[in-house]
C-alpha cells in the first residue's frame, strides 16, 4: 500500500498515509467506547486521576466527575515514570478498581498499556486502551493494540511531527482497527515556564488531514493546574472533539502529577464554562 | 533597580523585572490608543494588510474591517524581509497613506519601526508603534520607542522565552513608558506543517506574571489562512485582550504574506463567531 | 534508593540517579563486548549497514570494515520504521546471517531489540543489544535488557534531555547490569538542513556526570553521507569513546538509510583520518 | 537579482542567495583583517574578554593571549544585555582602550555594533565589526555595516536556520562588502544543561553552501568554561576556519560571562592542544 502526498491543504506539504487520510466526504469517524460516541457534535470530556492509587481516591473522583458531565474515566494502572524508583502504578490491582467503579458509574474506562505483553490483560478490563507519548513510536505495541479490537487513544509524542503522528496511527489502522482517537498533549520546545507547549493548532491541522477524532490534554500540555481551565476552553473553541484532564479528589497528596490535577470543585466550575464555549461554537457538552 | 524572583505562581520559577511585574491589585494596565482602550472587558480586534501597497488596497481593506468591528488598523510601511531582494515597504509614502485613511475612518494606526533612526518619523504618523519579532532584543530600538511617548505593540521573538519577553518589555517601561501591549505570534519549534507554533498558553502565563495586556497574532502564528479563524477563536477563549490579524482585499496578489491573510468576506464571518466566544467568556466585541 | 542533585559541575543543575552517577575515582566503566573494551584509551569504531539485507551485502561490508579497523559489526534485523509499509527487517533470518559472519570475522555483533518479547531471541545471537532512540523511554524494554545479562547500547531519544537519558540508563543498571554504553545520535531542533542536530557537547557533559562510556552516531546525527567524515572527526576530538557509523557495500541500492551510509572506500579513507585525530588527543585507533 | 535553489548538495533543499553562494572554483573567500587572513590553511584564534572593563583587565588579557598565539582581540564596548539594569558596556571609553592595546600588541580589534547610529563610531576604532546573535535579522544594521567598508563578523541568531543565516549575510554582501565571516555560536533547543546547543554540523553545511569563512564560538555555544576546550578541539576537527573564545585575566570577577570565560592559563594549555588537532587535519595554528 502506498502513501500519498497531501494536496488537500494549501501550503502543507506532508505525506499522509492511506488509511488515516481524509475520507471523500470529509466526515469524522465516530469512535464508539461502549455507549459514548467521540467525533460527533458533542464535546466529550474524559477525566480522572493520573494514577489509580486507592479505592477511596478513585471512587470519590469518579462519582464526582460523572455528576459534572464527564463521559469517560481515565486512570493509570501501569505508569511510565522517568525514574525507576518512582511509583510505577498498582498494576492489575488498579485495573480491578477501575472495573469496579465502572460497574457502579457506567463510565467507560481508558487506561494505558506500556508493553506488548500487557495488552491482553489491559484489554480484559479497559474499554479504551491508551498509548502514551513515550510509546508513540513503539511499533510492536501499536500493532498489538491494533489487533486487540479495542478503541485506542493515541497520544502524540512530545517531539513528534504531525506527519509522524499520523504514521503511528496508521500502524494501528493497518491491523484493521479504525477506532483511534488522536490526542495532542503538548510538545517540547525551548520554553521552560510550562512543562510543554500545548500545540492547539494541531487540532485544525489534523482535522484537515485525517478522519480520526482529535482531543486535547491540557493537563500535560501545561503541567500547571491553574492554567488547565484556560487551555481547556481554548481547546473547545479551536474545534477539539474532546478533552482529557487529570482530576483528583485531593491533588496535594497525589502520587503523581498532583501539581497539574484539578480538584473536584475546580472541575465542576470548569464544566460550566466549557458548556458555554461549546454552545458558542455550535456544539454541546451534555 | 533589582529584579525579583516570581513567587506568584506555583511551579513557575522565572525572574520578573520590577516594572512589568503584577501590580498589587492584579489589575491589567489599560493601554489607550487614541480613544481605544486595550486591557479591559472588550476584546480589541486589530486588522489590516501585512504591508501598505497602494491607496486602493489600503483604503478598501480599512473601510471594510472598520464596518465589521475592527478597532485599529495595522499596515507596514517598513518591512523586515529575510531577503534583501524582497519588497521592503513603501516607506514614508506608506505612512502618508495610513494617515489619510485614518482621517476618513478614525481608526488608529499601528505600524512598525525597525531602526532607531526611523522612530521619530514613524511617531509622526502612527498612533502605536510596533516592534517586530526579529527586533524583540534590539535594545537600542526598545529604548528609543520607550522615549517616544507612543504606545508600543511588542511582538515576542520567535524563539524568546517568556522571561526574555518580559525583560524586553522592561526596556521600554524603564524609559517611563508603560503603554505596552505584549503580542504572542508563534514560536519556532521542530514542527514544520505550520509556519510557527502558536503558543496560546503564553496568554494565561503572561497574565499571571505581568500587568500588561496580551494579544494574539494567529496569522503569523500559523502562516495558513484557513487556520486563522480556529486560532482566533481559541485566542478569545484563552483570555487574550485582543487579536491582530492580516486582512487583505485581494490576498492572491498581496506583495507579502498573502497565504496567511484573510480576505474581507472571511474576516466578516469570523467577527460574527468571535463575538459569540467573547460573550461565552464574559467579555464582548463591540 | 534516592536520586542526588549533581554538584560536580558548576552551572549544571540536573538530577543524577544513583547508579549511573560518577564514581569516586571518576573512572570510566569499561564495557566488554567479547574481547573488545569500550571506555579505555582506544577509540572503538562500530560499523555496518542500517539493516541486514542479504548475505552478499552483509558479508562484503563486514569483511571490508574489519580490514579497515572496525571492532564491532552493527546491522539491524528488526527495524523501527515510521511507516508500517516500509521494509521492517529480515527478523531471525537476519540474526542468523549476523551470527555466520561473526564466525568468520570474529567481529562482535550489535543489533536492535524493539519488543520485550524479542529480547530472548536477540540475546541468543547478539553480543550487544541496541535500544533505539524511539525506545529510550520504553521502560519495560529497558528492564528486560537489564535482566538479559548482555551489554547494552542505549541511544539517546531525539527529544530526550541529558537528565532523561541518564534516568533511562538507570533503568538498565537498576536490574544489576552496568554494561551500558550511551550513544548521542542527534536531537531534533528547528533546523531542517540536517536530519537532526548532532549534539557533540553531550560527550563532555555526560563524561562529567556519569561513569558510562559515550559514543557518537554521526550517520543519524546528520542524515547526510558527505557530512559523516567531518562529524566523526569532531567526535574523536571532543572525547568520544567510540563512533558508530552506517557503512554499506552499495549505498545507492540500500533498503534503508542509503543516503547517510558511507561506501566501503569512504570508510577506509575516513579511518586514516580518524587515527590522526585520535593520536592528537592522546588516544588511539588500532 | 534572483535567489537560486541549491542543487550542490544532495538532500539539502534550501534557497541560497546569489552573492553568498559557492563560487565556481569552490574556493573560500579570504577575509583580511589588517594583516590577518581568515579562510586559508591557518586556523585563526580570536580571544578576549566578553566586555572591556578596565585598562588592567584588557591589557593583561591581550598581552597574554597574543603570546599564546591569538591573532585577533575581541572585547565588547557596547553590550546587548537581557536586562536594562545589567552592565551595558563602557561605550566609547571601551573603544579607546581597545585602540590603545592594539597600538601595543598589533592585534586587530573585533567589537560589536548594536545600533545603526553606532556604526560610524565603532568603525573609527575597530578593525572588524561584530553583529551579535540578537541582531542577525536587524536588517538596517546589516546594510549599515555593509556600507561601512569594514570586515564583518556575523553571528548566527540562536533561532536562525542556515537559510536565514545566509540571507542575513546576503544583506551585507548586497552593499558591496564581501568581507564577511560567519560564526556559529549555539542554537536554542529543549536541552537545558548547556546554555545553547553548539551546532558543529553548521561548519560542513555552510562550507558546502557558501564561499564565506566559518568560525565557531564555543564559549556562548556551551556557556560552561570547563566545556570550552573540548568543543574548541571539535571545532578545529570539523573544519572551522577559526575560533572565537572568551578569555579573561580573572573570570571570577568578570562583569559579564565569567562562568564561560577561560582564564589565561587555561587558554595557554588549550592552544597547545589545538595546534595538534590542526596538524592532524592538515591545517596549522601559528
Amino acid at each position: 500500500m502506498e502513501t500519498n502526498v497531501c494536496n488537500i491543504v494549501a501550503d502543507v506539504k506532508i505525506k499522509i498515509p492511506e488509511l488515516v487520510g481524509l475520507k471523500e466526504n470529509h466526515k469524522t469517524t465516530i469512535v464508539k467506547v461502549n455507549e459514548v460516541e467521540i467525533g460527533g457534535s458533542e464535546v466529550i470530556i474524559i477525566a480522572g486521576p493520573c494514577a489509580v492509587e486507592s479505592e477511596e481516591q478513585l471512587f470519590s473522583t469518579a462519582r464526582s466527575i460523572k455528576e459534572d458531565g464527564a463521559k469517560l474515566l481515565r486512570g493509570g494502572a501501569f505508569k511510565p515514570r522517568s525514574s525507576p524508583y518512582s511509583f510505577q502504578g498498582l498494576g492489575e490491582e488498579g485495573l480491578k478498581l477501575l472495573r469496579e467503579i465502572r460497574k457502579e458509574t457506567n463510565l467507560p474506562i481508558v487506561t494505558e498499556a506500556m508493553d506488548t505483553r500487557q495488552v491482553e490483560l489491559v484489554s480484559k478490563y479497559a474499554d479504551m486502551i491508551q498509548i502514551g507519548s513515550r510509546n508513540m513510536q513503539n511499533y510492536p505495541l501499536l500493532k498489538e493494540v491494533g489487533m486487540s479490537g479495542k478503541p485506542v487513544l493515541l497520544k502524540r509524542g512530545m517531539m513528534a511531527t504531525i506527519e509522524e503522528f499520523l504514521f503511528s496511527a496508521e500502524y494501528i489502522l493497518s491491523q484493521g482497527n479504525d477506532q483511534v482517537i488522536l490526542c495532542e498533549r503538548g510538545i517540547r520546545t525551548f520554553e521552560t515556564s510550562t512543562r510543554n507547549t500545548l500545540d492547539l493548532s494541531a487540532v485544525p491541522m489534523l482535522k484537515n488531514l485525517t478522519h480520526l477524532p482529535v482531543i486535547i490534554d491540557p493537563s500535560h500540555g501545561s503541567g500547571l493546574r491553574w492554567m488547565v481551565p484556560a487551555l481547556a476552553k481554548a481547546a473547545v473553541a479551536v474545534g477539539a472533539d474532546g478533552i482529557i484532564m487529570e482530576v483528583h479528589n485531593n491533588p496535594e497528596v497525589a502520587l503523581c502529577d498532583g501539581h497539574q490535577s484539578l480538584n473536584l470543585e475546580e472541575f465542576k466550575e470548569l464544566m460550566v464554562d466549557l458548556r458555554k464555549i461549546a454552545t458558542a461554537v455550535g456544539k454541546q457538552i451534555l
